[in-house]
Parts: C-alpha cells; sequence; structure tokens
C-alpha cells in the first residue's frame, strides 16, 4: 500500500511550537493536513509563537481554511494544561477524523554538572515535572477529552532523544527524563490498542539547545563531540528531521510504542 | 580470584529497611561485614525499625561490634536525606574501607489507574519525586559527603524491577520510575569510573507490595498472572533474593552500570 498522501482532517496540538523543531512539525503539518483541520500550538513565548500563527493563517493552507489557535502557556502547570484543552476542544469539529498530539516540549537541564552535584530535590524535581509529569498529564487529558470512537484515528508522538537509551556523561537529567518518557508512552501503547504512538527521536538538531549543549556541558569529551559535530556540519536541520517524522506518520507502519530514529531506514 | 568472604569494614545505608527486601538485605549485610562496619537502616515506620535495630544489635554480629543506627524518615523530604546525611557521618569512622548505600526504598504507585487517567499532575510529580528524585539527591548528597580516597571502595545499590525494562498495562508509574532510576543510575556509572554502581532486579517477591499488586492491579491480564505467581509459589522470598544480591557484590564482577537480575547465572 502505498503512504497516504495527507493525514486526515485532524486536529494537532504541538506543545513547544514556537521555534526549533516544534516549528519546523508546525510549519509540515499545516501542509499535510485537509482543508477542515486545525493546529494548536503551544509554547510559553507569546511574540515566536504569534508570528508562527500569523505564518500559517497566511499561508496556502491557511487561506485553504486551516485553523491556526495558539496557547501561550507553561506545559509544566496545570493551569497551562486546562488552557491546551480548552482550545483543543473549542478547535475540534466532529467530521475529523485524527487526533495528532506531539511532546515536543522538553528542557535540557543543568548540563554543567554530574549526578553527585544533584544535591537539590527541588532542582530535581522541577525538571521531572515538567518533562516527565507534563507529558503523561497533556496525554492524558487529550485521551479523555477525545474518546475513541469508530472513524477516529489519535496518534501520540513522543519527541524523544538517543539519550533515552544511552548514558551521556552530565546529562543525568535529560537521559533520565527521556527514558522515563519513552517508558510512560510504552506502557501507554500496551494499553491502548486503538491509539498509534511513537517515540521520535529527531537525531542532534542545529537547534538553540544544541548551542545550549556545546557551551555549557561538563564532560570535555561530549562537549567536544557536540562541538564537533556543529564544525563539520553533521548537524541536521530541525526541516530535515521533521520531513522524516511526517514520512513515517504519513507511512502509518511503525509498531506503537516503538522508537524510530531519524537514521532509522 | 575467589569472591571475598566479606564486603569489609562498610558503612551501609539502608532505605526501605523496615520490611520487605530491605529488612533481608540488612540482615544479611549484617552477617556480611567486617568489626567495626556500621548499619544506617532508614525507613518511615519507627517501629519495625526499631524492632530490626534491637534484632542485629542482639545478633552475633552486633555482639562482635557492628553499630546500627536508624533513621525514621521520608527519603521524598529534603528533611529526610539531611538526617539520613548527619547519622551517615556520624556512624563513619577513618578505618572503614567500604561505603554501600542500597536505593531500596519505592512505592508501586496507583496500580489501579491507566496512563489515560493519570491527569493530575501532583499525583505524578509526587510519585518521581519518591522514586526518582530521592534517589538521585540522596546518592549525590552520599557521594559528597564520602568523597573518592585510596583505599575507599564506594558503591552504590539501585533496586531496580523488570518493570524498568518492559511496560506493563496498568503499570505506568512503577515502569517510568524505574526506567528513570535505571538510566540515571547509568550516567552516574558513566561519570564515576571509581564508583560500583549496580541495578539489581530482585524478581518477584513475597511482599507487601505483591499483595497490593495482585489486589489492585486494573489490568486483568497482568492481575491474574501475579495471582497465579503467588498460587503457584513462584513468588521468590526475600531471603533468596537478597542472597543473590549478596553474591553479586562479594563476587563484584558486575558491570558498573549494569542492570543485574536475580535470575540471572
Amino acid at each position: 500500500m502505498s503512504p497516504a498522501a495527507d493525514l486526515g482532517r485532524v486536529l494537532c496540538i504541538i506543545t513547544g511550537a514556537s521555534r526549533g523543531f516544534g516549528r519546523a512539525v508546525a510549519r509540515d503539518l499545516a501542509r499535510l493536513v485537509q482543508p477542515g483541520s486545525a493546529l494548536v500550538l503551544v509554547a510559553r513565548s507569546g511574540p515566536d509563537l504569534r508570528a508562527l500563527q500569523a505564518e500559517l493563517t497566511e499561508s496556502e493552507a491557511g487561506r485553504a481554511g486551516l485553523k491556526v489557535e495558539v496557547v501561550v502557556a507553561d506545559v509544566g502547570k496545570v493551569e497551562g494544561l486546562e488552557d491546551i484543552l480548552r482550545t483543543s476542544k473549542e478547535a475540534f469539529y466532529e467530521d475529523m477524523d485524527h487526533i495528532l498530539l506531539i511532546n515536543n516540549a522538553a528542557s535540557l537541564g543543568d548540563v554543567s554538572k554530574y549526578v553527585r552535584d544533584f544535591s537539590d530535590m527541588s532542582e530535581v524535581d522541577s525538571y521531572l515535572s515538567l518533562n516527565v509529569s507534563s507529558a503523561m498529564c497533556l496525554t492524558a487529558r487529550m485521551l479523555q477529552a477525545f474518546p475513541q470512537h469508530p472513524g477516529l484515528r489519535r496518534s501520540v508522538v513522543n519527541v524523544t532523544s538517543l539519550c533515552a537509551l544511552q548514558p551521556f556523561r552530565s546529562w543525568a537529567l535529560y537521559c533520565t527524563g527521556k527514558a522515563a518518557r519513552e517508558m510512560m508512552f510504552k506502557v501507554l501503547a500496551e494499553e491502548e490498542p486503538d491509539l498509534r504512538v511513537l517515540s521520535y527521536s529527531p537525531g542532534p538538531l542545529d537547534t538553540d539547545m544544541q548551542v545550549e549543549a556545546r557551551s555549557k556541558t561538563a564532560d570535555q569529551t561530549i562537549k567536544k563531540k557536540f562541538s564537533g559535530m556543529f564544525a563539520q556540519g553533521q548537524l541536521l536541520t530541525c526541516e530535515a528531521s521533521s520531513a522524516k517524522l511526517m514520512k513515517v506518520l504519513l507511512d502509518d507502519k511503525f509498531t506503537s510504542g516503538d522508537h524510530v530514529d531519524v537514521y532509522d531506514n
């Protein structure tokens, strides 16, 4: 069977949508959904988010009727989750046939420290709340708000990392959070056979997070590795990685719960 | 090389020591340390902990000079971590040659729910704080309080589970927390080459946690599996599983950071 040409009439919810990978995904999704679809773009930064909203509203898809809503909110706060759900429910129409949640928002954590430096519980708690609890609770609320019914496809993407599978020195919070998320979404995939759950690892991207990684990583070997990848042009663009995610979603052949890497065939 | 006959003059810190696996480990360690060692037993329940303290103080090891201290504390609270460190520093003598931290305290989480039911961030935050942050911060504080020096062996055990590797329906919190911990300890092992880091999976134990699992698990297939294991006598005793952990520690051949299962050869 050839891959679908589009993702249907979709309600797409994208967290961390104002820049980097999330923004590239929003732009790609705008092109790959049918008229009558809606994007709910979520980020903490209002100006960047509204600029993207304007861009997509004025695009060919926007002129053809794509609705683009923004939620300026912190996904790590209960009120943020409530805002996202309220806007998503308002943006949903009964004739939509696909709900797609992209759990992309994440933080790197303090990579200038080693595990031995993390004596402050509140720092670790905050990190896990933003990077693990929020993804779990947003996903749960989305599933509750849009229950399974015949003709409705529901997909959840967890933006993951090689760090979910491999330990990296001085990246304890990031590795721990990504490993936690990936297991959580594996459990979800086991629990909800109708749901399509994808942990997508976008690869080393040329983003602000990479700048942070190159400048702050405590471990010199890891730091040099990132600097070397940057210098040698080995970082991927967000656009290239998002294109691969779109292909995986259109093909729809992944096993629910699996980790799919940008470099996978 | 034949395995060591004992673990040396050890300062052992054991969380969740008042019952189940933690108590069995405390009893075994009392027998496997040299005179001049100390056990710091931590749990929230005072009476059970003091009963164990009395038992070990009156045992052959106690009569030979093993010091047994108790800390009635919640490892999920900063004050709890402070109490543990204060008592541990007081119990330490310069001629001790081994620091051994057993991160055993853990909770099962609400297994009557599926991921779709976890819409309350505070519930997930609390779970991750007790089961992930506390283990990370206790370990960090221990490493800071007892820095590496020649002649000092330092070992950290993470009590893990098959759930760190495999998703189980309606066990989202437990699987997520165990996967998070295991990755965190893998990062630690990469960061601290002198440290011995072991993630030990004790197997299905005949404990209060198993009673909770058998009675409350939402997923009927998983629930029946546990009931079946109980009915057919397939659950391990805490003593048998602790004995295997002692063997692994005495042999000291594991690769630091590895997951070692009770059933491994």
